[in-house]
């Protein structure tokens, strides 16, 4: 029997309404539905996103992806995942799996997929391309990320002052991503440039009930969720 | 009468089952349609993009923003086309702008918007954001565009070696968009550094006459069209 087709589908940052045509279409269209896990009794982020799009006959599995760093836990999760996905795709099942934001940015995705690849290399396997936060959040600040010949980089959860700096040195718009746990750091850093005024912080980009901080210069501290950026125009 | 409302809508990288469900559904209800015109007799990208979804009854208006650099050519054609949508807002009626891409990343849409700001203070603009070229390249070449703590960099079309060599000294993952006139010399660049074998170039990101260049040892001179990336994973 032919193998299905594993999909990952990008499902944008939070409004379900923010997943492509393409992506729905596929969606709503395979047997399986995969996402990662919530934490303990909490939907996933993606499971939330995508639930009013599900059929009722659609098979619906939540994957464990630990919140650790110990690789050997984290191969382990993926394995059993890419397992359980291996087994549907043998029955000739297509799968998707929901993934936030865009599959290929800092995805879980990726890893789920070379697992996959090792067990069984003649799977194939497709992405859909999505929103991703930092011009989700540009268009809730209703401005432009970047413009004409602006420099963007794009830091992702751990970096260090070091890394922060070079990237304000050699770009004109520096996005931090998952800013919560630096948030006080970032902001020395800021205040010393210069920059608190030319910074934007967005909790839950497209959410419905996102907040928006404006005027840093009030905000010292702030107790950000996991899903906070930080968008700084640094000229 | 209260004015009607301009949205700017991203309507993704080319394959027209990328614009996202929230950006199809205003473009379907709005009044007026607008989007940059082509060059010569050649529909513009975002109108072909998104043709196939009007209605009938909807108007479409391609406006004129010149591929030139002077200043005063590009204001003069921003606010001839402000005054146009601005008219169409104050009969009530509501405007999409269709922007290839997303709305917010290197986009026509942000000069038209603040013009349209100066002549009606009071207009309501809202955006919606949608795929933009690196994500929807990284799909199209089955990698992943970042993973875990990469830094990202993208620079725009007008970029300068040392610029280049910089972004490739301070972060992992390096998007050069529009690199057609600077190829040859990126290129040199980066067999330097004895990195043509983790670089691609994608043409038209998501159409499907796309193409990709995989090995680029084997391609020191490309003849690439306007909408070409390199993608380059520097570590």
């Amino acid at each position: 029997m032919q193998l299905g087709i594993l999909y990952g589908i990008s499902v944008g940052t939070g409004d379900p309404d923010l997943i492509t045509v393409k992506g729905l279409r596929i969606l709503q269209t395979v047997d399986i539905v995969t996402f990662p896990q919530g934490i303990g009794d909490k939907l996933g982020v993606a499971e939330k996103i995508i639930r009013q799009w599900l059929k009722p006959q659609q098979t619906t599995i939540a994957l464990d992806f630990p919140y650790v760093r110990e690789q050997d836990i984290l191969e382990s999760a993926w394995q059993k995942s890419a397992k359980i996905i291996g087994q549907y795709l043998q029955q000739g099942k297509n799968v998707a799996f929901a993934c936030e934001g865009d599959v290929s940015f800092y995805s879980t995705f990726t890893y789920l997929a070379n697992t996959l690849k090792q067990l069984h290399p003649e799977a194939i396997i497709e992405t859909v391309p999505g929103v991703c936060s930092p011009t989700a959040a540009a268009s809730d600040l209703q401005i432009p990320l970047t413009v004409r010949n602006q420099r963007l980089t794009i830091l992702p959860a751990m970096y260090t002052v070091e890394e922060l700096e070079t990237a304000l040195d050699s770009a004109e718009v520096v996005v931090l991503l998952k800013v919560s746990s630096v948030y006080q750091q970032v902001w020395q850093i800021l205040q010393k440039r210069g920059l608190l005024n030319s910074s934007w912080v967005v909790e839950k980009a497209s959410y419905s009930d996102r907040k928006i901080y404006r005027n840093l210069q009030l905000h010292p501290n702030l107790k950000l969720p996991y899903f906070s950026l930080l968008l700084i125009q640094v000229c």
